[in-house]
């Protein structure tokens, strides 16, 4: 985690976009860059075909439809949360791995949720018709509407899923229209040895081995799905040098924020961030070692938050390097001066970055609060239902216009779809993280706080929450259906404990909620639209907006950091295993020592590109120029952690899955021969 | 870390000192009630012999004299400070054990210190005369300096090392007198894995299988010590219900505290504490991952975080269950009240609570920044020696009398046998160590605090931490030692960037510690002296103080929680080896699997008795009516974490190895046949 990689920073940062910066608008793709950095021309019916094999993830991570009958490639690490569900102690998917022999083999995934984008809309001017000349607070209210608004008709007129995305933190809004699948099934994992070999210790480290990838199949009326388009896969694979092309879903980057807005995140936010991950690692570390049933169903959790902590310290470590944050202001004073020499641009802009500072000042009066109280209701299963349950019967009775965004009627299908999901609950699970929720109550307010201590109702946390978690009626995700459709008598006569504390938590929850929205969100939309404003007036609009987990396109080339490998191969694995005493995380799994004479252990296994990408381009391809797999995105390397705010272009890499050691993997270890056909069949079109 | 075992926390805190309860002072033994309870006679030549061959070690645990050639026994934990120390890449004695088969073999420790109390004087009188009538900061200076004198006096005229221990939180002092020995050399120590068996998972819980014993010898004069004491070892050892006795030396407990300090130690102290824990046992964690060198060089370290981590948790646990302090509250109450009944006693105390709670409202405002710097030092061992060198340039130059208490006269040679320790220092740890510091005070104070820029000097805390310790000039013992006899030249001369940034703290730790001293301590000193006042007058004087890290009795019987085992037995290892599937911290070590034919596997090998400990106490003999050792105290049971604010006497246990089960082990798995010899001599005077 040495910051020698800031050492170029001020350069890249200081020029515009250099050469392979950016996570593009599938609707504003940088072909003339392409063209002039690698020879490439972007087609608009490659780009079209690319676009509509991308696939979204509601798990968080990207995929790719990659043959004729709705096979979907993507991370392990991305299907994990369905493999997690759909083992029991008795067939863990996770340890052993998953693969179905036919159709009929393949396992219905619970809650999962797939989008494919369509269409895009730009519809700036509409929102932004609706909030002018009101102050922040009713100019915030006024885009939520509009938004909601523009959501319903869309979807009323397409029957697509239609969802506003803010881009430039306020400068751009443009309507994403997804086709989606809710019946996704899983045809083959390996196991999570093979997957995550090295674990934590090699995450976000390259040289890499992982065969992180798995594989589920769309069924659209209950039969595979016949795609429009899907990605061929390449039979020779790339070769250092060549140009790459990745579409996926990069999560949420911060490249564009203010000076101050970075200084509120390493000072403020990032801290309080960080200390709660500390904490749940180590509690879900300790509830683990209890038991091996209690490893099994803690785990996906557990490496969720092993992720997250990792990559935070990597970020948190860029801000806290005084260079990254002077290659920063650099950057904002140049582009503030070029305002301030303009009249005109002074007068409408000169303010904005100010007016950022003032909603960071506000932010931070209740950031803790926020952070907490959020924390409780997402850190628990039960609790978020609850929330949901209770808010529903509130909500439903509103306006569709009025309603909260995520009970909109545009939604609610899906919404319903994720809260009605069939996905075990686990009794001790959900002690543990109720648990560790009201402890971190009374550790951040006091034992005695009025909200803490009304939510204890007199008992330790652990107690209360056994309380809770015993008593709670909705478990069945029949249950939750017919408290939602019964709506307020249904949960009053449900007399559940955890629904009186969702619903004595609303009030304050809500009022945290306005507290952002009104006071941060709604000032930093107008203030950052202006700051976009004035960098396409400067600098032109050729820039591309920060990650908002929606497609975009990057590009680069397979190209090593100076020094290091750009592929690694099969025999590096068994090697890595003997140099780490074949010991827990780098433990060689069973199934690749039984195949070791089978496999060809010079095949390509892991290699590195320069695309620009962040967390959520989990499991996107990459392909060549002709559109054809080469590989599968499953990582940033450690030099990538600071690519939340800026992109390194000498040391930055994204890492990938060979397709070449994809295939000899599959095929020669795990012997899943029709998977191989599939994905080797040339039926693209 | 469920609170089930609190439900009888009521009924043990209204009454006093229930059986078995209690860490009693060797100058006022529990005769009466060990006579009533056990029908044992506590003889005061008996009770000497105990206490000679008690031995403090200056890693923090206890131990015990148990041959008449200097041999002394402890933890494998308590050792383990220096078992690492003199371990190298290539001889790793945490991981592979260690035996010395002659005198010859047995290894130096670079800086262990052995103290043997020898004497005890209530010099209460003496103390609270220099303090009489003065405001609590004036009082409290005095009593720091009366103390001195007293220390440099006893010393002077004794030869013995002289520490004044403040009992009852101020309301009583008692100057102790040790036999210390310095050269201290390792006979045996298990293998990591069998001393540590069950890891972190099984810290704190019983059944347990763990050798958690090692073996040191005291010379003097360069011949093995000849002590006029020494335990002998039990042939039959303990069985369930015998009573059974342990000296050892318990490091801290808070069971006098008043509620409003406790609910101080629950909201403010211990959450700060346990953030820097939980992100101190991650970092550690990610360090020890990038290579078996690292893992290696951090393993002590880590070992101890996770054991301060699990005691705070379930310390923090009972302390936010409502039960345990309602029971803290009544008990006060009854004491308050007895007083407010009584004119005079209340007119001489009754204000006490009130001025201990204004303390801790004192200690709020700088306890965050106090526990940050303080933590900066404290965890780089590279800093701390710098402060102790610059520190000791100023404190030398004055009268003894107005010295910080770790340079005066009396302890100077001790303090640089350990200041000029030939320990090994570990770069990249050093680095490691620094770098989780240093970004600790941007997360906590801003990157752009003053102090933090400062000390940061424009560097990102990583870049600055790899600066500072590759720069240090002092890592070679032998140039400790020439700054410090050459004073401020010595170090101006050095130009060393680790001194300059110590000597910058300085003023500001010295300013924290003048608060803490003045507005905190010294008015507690004084309150508690007026509440052990009250408390003695109520309740009559047949209490004991809270633990000091002075010689304290327990005693109670071998005696199980009610529906578990007292005792584990050798074969017990082997099954729960295969039962979490003999991996991690379950791998039965080889030299188990490979002697498993030639053991007893029925021989008793851990076990669990009443006696009231806590950390500190690790390591103390466990003994018969005789005296004679039927155990080695290691560790309490998830229920004594508790331990720390209030004595559970149903379910709390100690937990120690059987004398049996040690003899077996090291006879039959590791061949130590010449240890064992002189284990089992009776020479015992």
């Amino acid at each position: 985690m040495r910051n020698a990689f800031l050492s170029i920073l001020l350069a890249s940062v200081a020029s515009h976009a250099p050469a392979d910066e950016g996570m593009w608008l599938l609707s504003k793709p940088p072909v003339a860059a392409i063209k002039s950095a690698y020879g490439v021309d972007v087609a608009p019916e490659w780009l079209d075909r690319m676009q509509k094999s991308a696939v979204r993830f509601s798990t968080g991570g990207s995929g790719s439809l990659v043959s004729a009958e709705g096979l979907v490639m993507t991370n392990h690490h991305v299907g994990s949360d369905m493999i997690s569900k759909l083992s029991t102690p008795e067939r863990d998917f996770m340890k052993n791995g998953f693969l179905a022999r036919t159709r009929a083999d393949e396992l219905k995934c619970p809650d999962l949720v797939l989008d494919i984008l369509w269409e895009i809309e730009d519809v700036t001017a509409k929102v932004e018709a609706a909030a002018k000349g009101l102050d922040p607070a009713a100019a915030g209210a006024a885009r939520r509407r509009v938004i909601g608004e523009l959501e319903a008709a869309s979807k009323q007129a397409t029957g697509l899923k239609s969802e506003v995305v803010t881009l430039f933190q306020g400068g751009q809004y443009h309507l994403y229209r997804y086709r989606t699948y809710t019946d996704v099934r899983l045809v083959f994992a390996p196991e999570e040895q093979a997957a995550f070999f090295g674990g934590d210790t090699d995450n976000f480290e390259f040289p890499r081995f992982n065969l992180d990838c798995c594989f589920f199949r769309i069924y659209d009326q209950g039969k595979p799905l016949r795609p429009e388009h899907h990605l061929s896969w390449s039979p020779a694979g790339a070769a250092e040098g060549q140009p790459v092309f990745v579409f996926g879903h990069p999560g949420r980057t911060r490249r564009l924020f203010t000076h101050d807005h970075l200084r509120f995140l390493r000072d403020a936010e990032m801290p309080l961030r960080m200390q709660n991950l500390w904490r749940s690692e180590i509690k879900a570390q300790s509830f683990a070692g209890r038991s091996p049933e209690n490893a099994r169903v803690v785990r996906d959790d557990l490496m969720g938050i092993a992720n997250s902590r990792k990559a935070s310290t990597g970020l948190l470590a860029g801000l806290q390097d005084p260079r990254l944050m002077a290659s920063k202001m650099a950057a904002e004073d140049a582009l503030r001066a070029k305002v301030a020499a303009d009249p005109a641009m002074a007068a409408k802009w000169s303010d904005a970055w100010g007016r950022v500072a003032t909603a960071q000042q506000a932010h931070k009066a209740f950031l803790h609060e926020r952070q907490v109280f959020d924390g409780l209701v997402r850190g628990s299963t039960l609790l978020s239902q609850a929330m949901h349950v209770v808010r529903l019967a509130d909500e439903l009775k509103k306006p569709d216009a009025e309603r909260l965004r995520e009970y909109k009627q545009a939604g609610l299908e899906q919404f319903y779809f994720r809260l009605y999901s069939p996905e075990p609950i686990h009794d001790e699970l959900e002690i543990h993280a109720l648990t560790v929720q009201l402890s971190r109550l009374c550790e951040e307010f006091g034992a005695e706080h009025e909200t803490v201590a009304a939510l204890l109702a007199g008992k330790s946390p652990a107690d209360r929450a056994a309380e809770l978690v015993k008593a709670c009626t909705f478990k069945d995700p029949a249950a939750r259906k017919a408290l939602v459709e019964g709506g307020t008598p249904a949960i009053k006569a449900a007399n559940d404990p955890l629904l009186a504390m969702a619903a004595s938590l609303d009030p304050l929850l809500r009022r945290l909620r306005s507290q952002y929205e009104d006071q941060v969100e709604s000032v930093e939309r107008s203030a950052y639209a202006a700051i976009a404003a004035a960098r396409f007036a400067v600098d032109g609009d050729a820039v591309y907006p920060d990650a908002t987990f929606t497609l975009r396109l990057s590009y680069g080339a397979i190209k090593p950091v100076p020094g290091e490998p750009a592929f690694t191969d099969l025999g590096g694995m068994f090697a890595k295993a003997v140099e780490r005493g074949n010991e827990g995380e780098f433990r060689l799994p069973a199934a690749w020592a039984a195949a070791r004479e089978k496999l060809d252990l010079k095949t390509p296994f892991n290699f590195v590109c320069t695309a620009d990408i962040i967390g959520g381009n989990s499991g996107s391809p990459v392909v060549n120029a002709k559109g054809e797999v080469v590989g599968l995105i499953f990582d940033g390397n450690i030099h990538s952690l600071v690519g939340d705010v800026v992109y390194d272009q000498t040391k930055a890499r994204a890492v990938a899955v060979d397709s070449r050691g994809m295939i000899e993997a599959i095929d020669k270890i795990y012997g899943a021969s029709e998977l191989v056909s599939e994905l080797r069949s040339k039926l693209a079109r």
